[in-house]
């Protein structure tokens, strides 16, 4: 296994990445991606054995309702990296499984590849979304073919690709990158149906980053994303060589959904049990928020949180249903329930909006204009701060500050922005988890159910 | 135990009933109240077995979460009396364990009572609707004292109770009322903390009855609500004996919501048992229209489906979180969840009219002007509907016609309408089960991770 | 102009109506339909003037906002067959001017109509809905060629029509029906594009009937339904003749969505003055309830009620806007802004089904159980009401037992479910209302702002 | 009137300025500060005419329902400056008009200082929102007497003030503040019970500022906040004197909340015109985002910007009502609607969220991950961002990067976070206006025409 140190010294590789338009030589230092790389390797410090046997458990497959429910748990507190490191390697072997006996040799190769990730202690990020185009025309009527990652050579040892992928997070500081087809490709489209694992400082690989990182002086008004924000990767393949081992699929169109299907079950599992703790954490957030306004009985703050609370414990319910309810390969191998996961996934995301406006109804307008925590530092002001800001015994100018502030920061600043969109659009967007969870919903029983309640029974379905 | 002949003869006992003014004489054979004891007989033939050692398994605790599931899962399929049976008898169970050990005399005889409904293979309900009077004052305040039932005079077998309860479903066609307090009384309020079991046919009891079943020459149009329909009763008890060993709580203010808290659970738990299996018929309902129609194929048809579909998912979803998380008494006996069971109650209950809204929108005006039943008999009449109703191969005239009577009958008749109020307050109403959610809460855990996310563990709490 | 014993004799004139499966020799004294008859009786003798150049304003277009406005409120105040002829002969108006100079034959038909509408005081119903067979066919890939009405036979002076128009509102008990497509027809479908006027005793024609009317004995639980129920027409077209004085359109596909779409904003503006007015109603009926239970100063009542508040004032708002907002012909006649009229139906329909919520909230389990009022007049039940549904000084037992049935019947009866349907798909139904909201919304005019926030007005568009 | 430059050195005045806990010497150099002057300052240039004469029309009242349109039409161009100018000053004529005849003396001193104000040409801010320590206690009760602004010394020419005044936008670079209480004062609080005019620079006066305007180098990332961000002020009194010519309240508590609800009717009214102004733009916004992504015609992207025309529209709907319903002062002053002006604000504030929701499932991943201004200006990254970003003939890659910046800003940023709290704050809050709505509500008549669809008009009221 990895220590932090040699997590850093790994990155400085040769990898192309850009930052805001400019070079970045040496991500483990750069002001804007220095506190992402230490988080991680504060995760691998966290985790770290000696001895070649010796790999973290996120590598291996859960067995059980429990053991799932446990992993689960811990990854609720592990950094982005180990978290999309865990989802990509589970989807690539719920796709090997998926994609079954007929297709032996992706699976043998998904299996090296994941003991050599497990091995070798890498961190990897499932990349998918690409480019795309426009996104109402099929591929061949692109006005560029690259808008999606495709095959643009066949060499013996392997396949050269060309195109770009976007919204991946921490991709800049990860090892690997595991790509996978961003949707169903059809007959005519074999080019496209392409999965391979390829290493961030592969040649022809460039990464344009963009990041809401706060700056060392920043940090005190940034106290939750301070240590959350992940350097977003706009990745790019410029005829970029994929040894035949890291080859996962290659032309098969009938399997080109598979790993996307695959990643998106084990995404949103990944999704829904952060975002159970996050709801809880929000609902604790507005809660702090009307015991320090001295508001927490009065009855439309209560009702509010309330609903806070109920919201909060339906995605858990979700979560706990696809939990309670897996279902096991043959490896002896869990995954969780895809149409609770899907449907609490969905509800969660499109009731998140709805949960901010709750905490900003509640905290109200210091959300947006709390003294600056400058103003705590300097003599001349601070006692103002402390005299108006308080509020009653145990609510001090300064606690009532620093709440307001990371309620700022967590709901109502650039990090907060990005979380809005970021759970709008993880896991596929509302719309495709609206789809999957229809998909997995099993309508002919509700469909019996109808017909037997309006004593249909007797008529030919 | 009982056949459905025995438990018809058992109603002749001499019951006080009224319906829609007028006296019934008979229950068991009045036009607006057979159908529902034909009901409740076929429960009875359906369970029956002979032996003094047999009984319906009804009236036995769950014992692990696998015995809850199942359980809960029979209960969608019997008849109004045997699952209030079972939620009463549950609810005495759960109030005598939570009373404790220092109540051990009621605990006796609840435990006797229990034994003997099992015994004696009898139904009861749970009378806990008092007319309430103003509910905005203290009960000294009420102008009349009767509007919460209460103990007019203790005697030494026995106490005498005065008062009402009101929307108890099948009181006239049942065995056994078991009464408990509506609310949590106060100090002073000792003659109000009364619990007890009263049979229907106990001296001073009167039940005026309304129904919304529909009379023979209407079945035809009511295929859905025919075999659903139970009188409501209204409940007065004027100057009524109770036993002592009919008696489990007099005058004991402390444990006076014990009972009511308990029943809470049990019903609630019984209602997001038949509610996910009725969200899963709606969703059928819907389904059954849109192919009926030809619609199910276009973009907002599917899409309101799939928003259905969601909230049938999570029902369901609360349903199996609260069973995966059951508590297990000394006894061995399990508990729902409350906060799951709450939250899935209160979820099922708010959405309920949007989920019949989208039903009409799906299926359009003929659910309110589709022809008459009549007009299939007609054989004048009978060509133009099956000419104008039908729609396309496999969908012929009277099957649609049949299926938008049920869709009414279901969704939009008196029937829809009392259903629509029964699942608003059923289980004691939205704004309880916010509250009762929110106390079951973890809301420590919930500012836990709040102050950690703001960085604020330092501060005091 | 006619009286209300006119009305009734000019009933009697042949016509073909079944109700129930059963024909109906005579529509002014069927007990299901005899109260609808005498409430458009009632109509006719309210605005009765003697003499030849006596008429109804009702037939006159409105020339200002101001008229406008005292029209659409003089409309909420008149029986439903008053409100189809204003707005069926609108709709001709407006079909007419639309249609322009191009079409100057079918426009003097359509004012010579009119006038005689006008000069003989008829009442007409606006007539459209198809049967439809498959919704997602086209008319040529139905099975059945007649689920659409269309000509099946040109004569020198007229054509004859068949096929069916459904949901059509009091039709049996009215003078004319005012046919229109239902929707746009394409070159090909000729014959499908068909405008014209029949009276209802024209041979040919059949209406088969439903009717939620009370019966006689049942008034007292319907205080609202019993004077507002209409018949609804399914109303069969078996080879019928039309003169060519009453074809307003014939083949012209070009224009055929022109009637539908006027139609639709005159049923949707008298769509939303009734329920603006009706939705005042359900505030007003949610705030007796809780007057009469003593919860009107509880904080989540009065929230509720608060939220009732704006849902009726923003429908209202549209009221005003469309109002506010008209434009004008050069005939010097006003239409409301199409704009605000769907906008507001649109948001009325949808929130419909939560405002019966509401009240169902608020008036909790009586309105489902309330006792008959049979047992008021049965002298041995009536103390019982009295006592157990009383409240306080001012709330009555009867008043409040009345008050429940009221609500009942309102809301969660036959006619509620009638209500929620026919809210849910007048004027064309929700999804309709949305697109029509779309299309007179200036798109452009938002695109323009947007693109000048975003700083792009440099790019080319 | 002032230039922009005579502006400009008006703030050069002594006022104690902090900003992020430093002093600001001259706040228009600072650059956090510089940039909202200069918009500022360009309003005057905008407006400026020679001549003692002059005035700039904002200062006068509406004189009917069209000169309120065309006010509140340009309000929605106006700077933040000119816009509290016309809400504060227009607030101090509708409370002294509301105060009466009885309150002669500080009606007079109302006028005058308007007169002041608009000879003078200076610009002035609405100042309300106290410290307000514990909400859930009195003033007597709070810990600190200061929490409210009150009179701590009364003198022959005035009084001394001391608190604090919160969220004071624009404060530190404006003339005038308007103070008044932020609520409704009892009997006893007569010493809080003060409404006065105090110039920004006044002895005592201290304003700590937080600002979320963007340095010079970041304004390309920010193209509509960067002229649209206002420092916000955390305004401190410390012994203030006030001479008595400024002095508009003073003891009398039964006038304590004139003021704030004059201002709550004007900044809401203003509030709704710029919202339907924004809901406007972000309709606008999700189009440009589906037309550069290509998915404007597919079936759920309509629906949901659909949604969004009805929101806009239903709001706009608000405001044309509460334009259209004007009442008239016997000065011929107009104010618009209180009725509709608070219900569109609650539905507008309210429905705020779902408006950004939607963009965000439009636009998707690239509103957070959108390559940065700078990857456009490096000749080594723009080619990548052009090819990969662009979508189509006419989208090009540096078009729709900008786009997505733009939405950024708008929707999921600082600024865009700010936004958010701000419209659910503004104007007192969501629940200060269903309460307001709710008092302006004709609920007599609504219950009157409950009573009547009842049938109960026969029972005592």
């Amino acid at each position: 296994m990895m220590t932090g140190d040699e997590y850093r010294a790994s990155l400085r590789d040769g990898r192309r990445i850009f930052l805001n338009g400019e070079r970045v030589e040496d991500v483990t230092t750069h002001p804007k991606m220095r506190r992402s790389v230490d988080l991680i390797a504060a995760g691998y410090d966290a985790y770290y054995e000696q001895g070649a046997q010796a790999f973290n458990e996120a590598y291996e497959p859960p067995r059980s309702s429990e053991d799932l429910r446990n992993r689960l748990q811990m990854l609720t507190k592990w950094d982005t990296s180990l978290v999309t490191t865990l989802e990509s390697l589970a989807a690539l072997r719920t796709a090997g499984q998926r994609m079954g006996e007929t297709d032996v040799p992706y699976r043998h190769r998904l299996e090296d590849y994941i003991a050599w990730c497990q091995e070798n202690d890498v961190r990897s990020v499932q990349t998918i979304s690409d480019a795309k185009g426009h996104r109402d025309r099929k591929i061949a009527d692109q006005d560029d073919p690259d808008v999606f990652v495709h095959v643009v050579e066949e060499r013996p040892d392997g396949i050269v690709i060309t195109g770009a992928k976007l919204h991946i997070s921490a991709a800049a500081i990860t090892h690997e990158m595991v790509l996978m087809p961003t949707k169903m490709m059809r007959p005519g489209e074999e080019a496209y149906a392409v999965a391979c694992a390829v290493p961030v400082n592969a040649p022809g690989v460039t990464i344009l980053n963009s990041s809401i990182a706060p700056l060392e002086h920043e940090i005190e008004e940034h106290p939750y994303s301070k240590t959350r924000s992940m350097p977003e990767g706009f990745v790019v393949f410029e005829n970029v060589f994929v040894p035949n081992e890291r080859v996962f699929l290659n032309g098969e169109v009938e399997h080109s959904a598979t790993f996307a299907h695959s990643l998106g079950l084990w995404q949103r599992v990944g999704g829904i049990s952060h975002m159970a703790k996050n709801y809880d954490m929000l609902v604790g957030l507005a809660r702090l928020l009307a015991e320090a306004n001295g508001t927490e009985r009065i009855p439309h703050v209560r009702d509010k949180i309330a609903e806070m609370v109920i919201h909060a414990t339906l995605v858990r319910a979700g979560l706990e249903a696809a939990i309670a309810n897996v279902s096991t390969t043959p490896e002896g191998w869990v995954t969780p329930s895809e149409l609770y996961t899907n449907a609490a996934k969905f509800f969660g995301a499109r009731e998140f909006s709805r949960m901010l406006a709750i905490i900003h109804d509640i905290g109200g307008g210091s959300i947006a204009t709390v003294p600056h925590p400058g103003d705590l530092a300097n003599p001349e002001t601070r006692p103002l701060v402390e005299k108006y800001m308080r509020t009653m015994e145990g609510v001090s100018g300064e606690y009532r500050t620093r709440l307001f502030h990371a309620v700022r920061d967590i709901t109502a600043s650039d990090f907060g922005g990005w979380w809005q969109v970021a759970v709008s659009i993880s896991g596929g967007g509302l719309y495709a988890q609206k789809i999957v969870t229809s998909k997995h919903y099993d309508m002919n029983h509700a469909k019996d159910l109808a017909r037997k309640a309006a004593g249909l029974e007797d008529f030919p379905t």
